[in-house]
């Protein structure tokens, strides 16, 4: 049996200020960075360890990370980044807050935004200030491969590729895998391994810095999934996550 | 023409201390973790960037390096982690104060332990709980790769592997490096590029969390190298680093 440890990034500012982040880098605040440490302390007093980290390249994600590794004693641990785990790309929606979309667009319409499968929000115009196409941190990739726009169905479409060609076969060679992403990114992963049906994966909410376990079979099938730690405290902090979209 | 920049990690506990570390995982004291961000600081306001950045399997030099690359905005670049830039291994001196040891042994003899090209401090038993055989960071290494001390010579015989296989490939590839690592094993690499005899290798101190920019030919000979920010407050760090065997 396997096992793979998920941790969507501790709260990030514009968490905090209820904005929609997507791509754009903002920090996490305090208290993410004490959701970090807790999720490290919480894997080491769980007996959990790992031999490979992978991270996006967005520094909420990435900090979720070294903290949690500090508080392991495993800093020298390799780290991967890609930006096949960055957070869903909110395009146009990028830096506004969610409850005042939601006072000028309906509650409905911003449910859509946040949560239907394959409708994305308004695009980013390429020219746009907030547009990450032209920073070099993407510069491997093709200009179109960065998108303007994403709804999970194209986050997933993004993120089985990083599963298949770098997750999987680093798990079946015996590796511990540790992996540090967003609510989206991880929701995508999620809906691939529990085959949850695109309707379904709407009511599917991961709150911040609460450790992810699946236990994988021998086929990397899931045999069980839970949140490490206290399960009352990780059900109600999901529920919070499924809540900002209220006006 | 090319840049290579190194970086010996802040000040230490050890450091603090005054006591011999090596291979000893110690942690930042406030003031290393400042000077780390203002290597990072420095860096950013003399137009620094990088590619691709290497670090030991210690966490005094990956902090330092991350605290580097978090004030350049670039937490999202690949890091090459290498027990290749561990510090020199200090044997049985690791966890003594070398003042203390100056009075016991006297300051010559604690000047050879430090600074001796070719001579190795008194070896740590493999049994020894100092010892790092066996702690799984080291894994991928036969044990008796692991050392149980070293001169300065060992270290540049482990180092130098390391420029051939790793750093000069990256640099002739057009990539920008920086490297975070310790007194010791920067020392190996500066021996090495400007070809120091091994009896004057000695006079070369390295100042903790100043950046070390070398500029290269096209064949990788160095063309200079200098201190990035003050000179004098540089010059006035190094003094110290060779002051500490004193009684």
């Amino acid at each position: 049996m396997y096992k793979l440890v998920l941790i969507r990034h501790g709260e990030s500012t514009w968490n905090l200020e209820n904005r929609f982040t997507g791509w754009t880098d903002v920090d996490l605040t305090d208290t993410g960075v004490e959701q970090a440490k807790n999720a490290g302390r919480l894997l080491k007093a769980e007996g959990y360890d790992f031999d490979l980290a992978f991270t996006s390249m967005l520094k909420r994600a990435t900090r979720t990370l070294w903290h949690t590794l500090d508080e392991m004693d495993r800093t020298w641990l390799p780290v991967e980044h890609s930006w096949r785990l960055n957070e869903r790309h909110y395009g146009g929606l990028q830096g506004l807050n969610k409850a005042d979309m939601a006072k000028q667009y309906g509650e409905a319409q911003v449910l859509q935004w946040r949560r239907s499968y394959d409708v994305p929000p308004p695009a980013l115009e390429a020219t746009d200030p907030r547009s990450e196409r032209g920073d070099r941190r993407y510069a491997e990739l093709q200009p179109e491969q960065i998108p303007l726009t994403e709804c999970l169905k194209d986050t997933v479409a993004r993120v089985v590729p990083f599963w298949n060609d770098a997750l999987a076969p680093a798990i079946l060679a015996g590796k511990r895998v540790v992996l540090a992403a967003h609510g989206n990114s991880i929701r995508a992963l999620i809906k691939y391994l529990d085959n949850i049906a695109d309707d379904a994966i709407v009511g599917v909410n991961v709150p911040n810095g609460i450790p992810l376990v699946y236990e994988l079979d021998a086929n990397l099938k899931p045999i069980r999934s839970y949140y490490l730690g206290d399960a009352e405290a990780a059900a109600k902090a999901a529920a919070a996550v499924a809540a900002q979209g209220k006006a």
